[in-house]
């Protein structure tokens, strides 16, 4: 293996740009972690920040079913949790700049996993280096939709969404749908997506998995006397689920298909982001038992019609889980502060999840457009394929 | 696909029951959890929540070996947790009137967790709706037994068992073997069980990941001061039937079976947990070593006597890894309560074993009376197998 | 299956061993944890203890892709582990006499670590059994080690290596590759290493999990108003290089080795353990992406002829990973402390770098020698085989 000069100038070029951030960065002295006032909190916080990241991988599990194309999925995601994750944090340190702790890194981890769960709508139809590009595009549309839920009013009110089913479903859901529009990649109706048993039983592990740790995810920002009632009313939406969508499975399609149940099966700790903390455990597990419902219905009726009616397929059924269970969060939180008699905050929810909606998808048709400008040709044989990516070492047939 | 309208119905009317259940249940105002005391302590039992409900979904992966039915494992075991979990809720809410709190969703997955063991006796024998019948069968009698062994005092003694080698892993072994006794499900003996590499693979990741988080489950509902203590015996034990599991394979089998030994390997911190807090570190690395060659020795030798005699193969081994061991562990505990000179402390811990042994067993049998009259017929090709509940979507062979 | 009758004396004699350690233990009544003077914080180290040997099992799937050689790499780390974790705490009970707390645990699963990851230099090499021996051989080398990096002063200073780049990676890369060296085993460079799909995609697992758990294992030791710190510099570090080595990768070889970027984009988390608490995020983030690129690069361009010179495969690639990026950690943070000022610092973490390299070194090729001693003769199809130690039940072919 000779060394390539052209190589050989790249990787020096590469150190030397890292070596000039290293110098610049205001290293040694600054740069450091602001005063930590609450040492066992941001301790405790440090756990839940290592849970959701653990989420946002199993996230790449969630979507490895296609044998042809399993370790593109993974490299996808690292890529585009990667490019989001150092933008996000660009922006807060020296736009807003916020302080170096556990919240800020939250946020961060928060901003790349809604990112990753918004890929799968086109994942396998873009180039690789593409999912380091939209990281990069996605960070800044986060960080808008973010900074308007939390610091506009809208009828005097703020929305109530501490788990996330706007701020994170929806906006990951219509992000993704609006990239798909653009890209209009009409081959991958034509994708047989063939699996195997194992293929599927990761999916089957990251499901389980990712359902067990939710709670970490919807009370990661809560302060420590509401984490309790957020993993209750998480845990009780999430039993909704698992066993709702099972019987809508069942009882529509006779054989399940896994690939509708690992998903729907997630739609109550969807649904219950927004309405967390104004429900008692019992109402918790109603909201999960009608998002496991609606999820699996839209997976069955709704996913073939709407992606023929955008001319593009949600590759990963995105809408089908974060989209739809978004909405009845949506729907679930304003229906109890109606019956609270909160109007104006009944009617801020709604009004957000709207305005979540348009601007996510606006968001992502722009961002589709970039990547479509910047893609170029892309084969049939590199649609959903590891080929295209990979050097494989596997046992010649005899 | 047109919509059939006896599904619609099914739909509307089951939408309307969650819906109604959303509404009856207290919402808005009331049915939230308690005043939460202890904020840092209950913050850190998150944790363990977590971490035990992440075992529980393990506790899948470690009986997904037979490569024809992987996926319907984990169906079972999410419909088992789903709805044993609930009915616990339901007792502890509006029987015993206990608040909303870490530890009532300790008890309840610790419940959902002793069932999800006790399937593995008939995995694979029963229809998929009747897993979550189980659930609901299993919750009474197990919340039955969890009062009796916190409030009941034998011979001025209550039983000690800090750890569930008696409440979690025997009322798990003769309950599951008590349904597999009423099932009498003969073709199970001709089952050849095969596995490929990868499906055995998925059984040492889970086999090694609940080792690894043993010391949550057995430190879940002690004071904050002992925990470390627990996890010190929990590991030695753990490290005991590691090495000594492997060895008695070894020198028995001369090639391993990896399905006796990544569950041998488990014995140590079933044994622990009664003598939990009685030893040190290096007594419980012995208790240990005693558990993996007895758990091991029952695999080979017990096993296929047990089930002949039985008439009903015990379809994962449940009992050789959390009957026999749990027994390993009301030894040891009873025979330090005895050194200790505490002979009525060592008696109560020995007569409880017994009793969970006759009313686990009873009570199984009785549930698996139930299964057996209302599963119906069961062709052998619904045995062990996913084709009769799953799509499959595999390329096909040319 | 008759009981045989050898047989039977071995596992009396074996049991009889336990119960002898049980009684001799000082049980009942010593060998308990000395008093816990802080709860909370041991309790928090409870989290990492877990989360750490997750980590331990995890190294094991990152070397599983061999799919002839699958379970005897799982079974191999958890002999190796299992050795080391009980002569570790042996030494440190009976000699150093240290209290039984988190942090003699963390100690021990820490060294544990270290030797899972060195021995993937001669995986497959050497018979099942030996794998508990370099256990047992290598916790007094790391004993050793982990003494003189403490409490040693070079230049009047103390080596600063917070993270474990020296005392962890460099010393498994080091220890590791003296053993393949004394080995010798020439027939490694022969194995194709033939890998699956799925087997590639446990890896990918592997990888993603270890990247996320990484701020655990850096942060373990560490005071409680630093972690979050070392949580922050890990991720920006482990971010750099999941950028910088796929960039690499992908420059040199268009198309990615898989074996080579999920090694590599680990670089960062190796390399910062050294300069963990000296740099700000943003220096973080260009130390992980020069450790990517040298970590990648490593594996394209030294190992070959590094192995061609040591006349001994290094199976998995542990020096490029560990070795590698221990180097740039030790080059990251003398440079740091240059900057400081505080040259006699810096000098002392070279020189403690260097030390450790021959060190390991030497300590591994004694042990190799040893084992090779021990190993007799290994038949070619005995090598990274699991048909050597393990029963298989796959279904015939027809």
């Amino acid at each position: 293996m000779k060394i390539d000069l052209k190589i050989l100038c790249f990787v020096i070029l590469f150190t030397v740009a890292a070596a000039l951030l290293f110098f610049f960065s205001g290293i040694p002295g600054t740069g450091g972690p602001a005063a930590v006032h609450d040492e066992v909190w941001e301790n405790l916080k440090f756990v839940k920040n290592v849970m959701i990241w653990f989420m946002l991988m199993l996230v790449a599990f969630l979507m490895i079913f296609v044998k042809k194309y399993e370790w593109g999925v993974a490299l996808a995601v690292l890529l585009a949790a990667a490019g989001s994750f150092v933008v996000y944090l660009f922006i807060h340190d020296v736009y807003f700049k916020d302080a170096w702790n556990q919240d800020l890194m939250l946020g961060a981890v928060i901003c790349s996993i809604t990112l990753v769960i918004a890929i799968g709508c086109f994942l396998g139809t873009v180039k690789m280096w593409q999912y380091l590009l939209i990281g990069i595009l996605f960070a800044p549309s986060y960080v808008l939709i973010e900074w308007f839920i939390g610091n506009v009013t809208l009828f005097g009110a703020f929305a109530q969404d501490p788990g996330g089913s706007i701020l994170v479903h929806m906006c990951a859901a219509y992000f993704g749908l609006g990239v798909a529009v653009a890209l209009r990649e009409k081959r991958t109706f034509k994708e047989p997506m063939y699996t195997t048993t194992h293929s599927v039983s990761f999916v089957w592990l990251a499901a389980m998995l990712l359902w067990v740790l939710w709670p970490a995810f919807v009370t990661a920002l809560l302060p420590m006397d509401l984490v309790t009632i957020g993993m209750i009313t998480c845990y009780l939406a999430g039993i909704g689920s698992v066993i709702s969508a099972w019987i809508v499975c069942y009882k529509i399609q006779k054989k399940v298909d896994p690939l509708v149940y690992t998903y729907a099966m997630l739609a109550g700790p969807v649904a219950i982001g927004a309405p967390l903390l104004m429900v008692g455990p019992w109402a918790a597990l109603a909201v999960g038992i009608v998002a496991g419902i609606v999820s699996a219905l839209s997976f069955i009726y709704l996913q073939p019609r709407l992606c023929d009616w955008l001319g593009a397929r949600d590759v990963m059924g995105v809408h089908n889980l974060h989209g739809v269970a978004g909405w009845v969060g949506v729907a679930a939180s304003s229906l109890v502060m109606l019956l609270y008699g909160a109007v104006n905050w009944a009617l801020a929810n709604i009004a957000v999840g709207l305005i979540v909606f348009v601007a996510a998808l606006s968001l992502g048709i722009v961002s589709g457009i970039v990547l479509k400008m910047t893609r170029g040709c892309m084969c049939d044989d590199e649609l959903f394929s590891d080929d295209a990516d990979f050097i494989k070492n596997e046992e010649p047939m005899i």
